[in-house]
């Protein structure tokens, strides 16, 4: 069972860190755990980005599974390089998983960053584009090509204290991806 | 040739004239242009999220090409829904246009958002996570996606004066597509 790690950890200060526990908890489960930043990089070469996209689009092709950290990443919704992931993961019918760390909903998540004006239940932003109000916590095609690929979206019932750090909603995630 | 219309357009208070608009275009390049906002949903139902996905999956399923609206959507990065659609059609091994109207790089569009700090080339933003700067316009793994699935990101020299009006760009990728 082969896992692609997706996700913004890569990003953060101890982002090697976060990929060693999630391999260990990985191998707990009797699965592999591939975390994109063990991919070999030469990051002074022109070509450094290409690099990364090549290393990681093999790694995903040798997994069968992806577990995607969907926690909004600077502004309302998920990384975008982790969401484009996860669509990569669907495109080719693989098993997908994903969960985010803050469990409010979309349109709360919004209005705590823009102004959101409500016409008849029909909400809009400052520059008058609709915000998407069905209760979810993040953009539709995510949700349900989780609901439909793999396993719903797991979220905790309250955000842990350290947004990027807990990994209890990713180790549930692993959970149900050993038990298929 | 089916091209799948995909973008935040369908957020715009004119979503359905941006849509005929596009569908025109495309008519004008001998294509067939499929927009999500063209799907029959009940948005009264209790499931009408899941509708939508399923309309727009069965769309992309249909379609051999998609051009993709990855202009910035409330925050640094494209639209969640656009990138995970853009990552949808590349696993399928399908035809990958893109087009941004903010040429900005990355860095300076999250500097617009976020106090940014350089230590020795290593950019972070104010959570302390380390902040992509390969002189790209977004997340590698899109831009490069599209690199190799297609045509490398079409952006303008300078933003229009309406970044979500202007057509231009989408032209561009429209004959790209009908020149394959």
């Amino acid at each position: 069972m082969n896992i692609y790690l997706a996700g913004p950890d890569v990003f953060l200060p101890n982002a090697a860190e976060i990929g060693r526990r999630k391999v260990a908890l990985c191998k707990r489960y009797g699965a592999h755990g591939f975390f994109p930043l063990d991919n070999e990089v030469d990051l002074q070469a022109s070509d450094a980005s290409r690099q990364i996209f090549h290393g990681n689009e093999a790694m995903m092709n040798r997994c069968d599974i992806v577990i995607a950290n969907l926690t909004p990443f600077r502004g309302p919704s998920a990384d975008a390089g982790t969401v484009f992931e996860l669509g990569f993961m669907a495109g080719h019918g693989k098993l997908c998983f994903g969960y985010s760390n803050d469990p409010a909903s979309y349109v709360d998540r919004t209005r705590r960053l823009s102004e959101i004006t409500d016409s008849n239940g029909h909400l809009t932003d400052r520059d008058g584009l609709t915000v998407e109000n069905f209760g979810l916590t993040d953009n539709l095609m995510m949700i349900h090509a989780l609901d439909l690929y793999g396993s719903p979206l797991i979220v905790p019932r309250e955000a842990p204290a350290d947004l990027w750090q807990d990994l209890t909603s990713f180790e549930a995630c692993l959970k149900l991806a050993a038990s298929y």
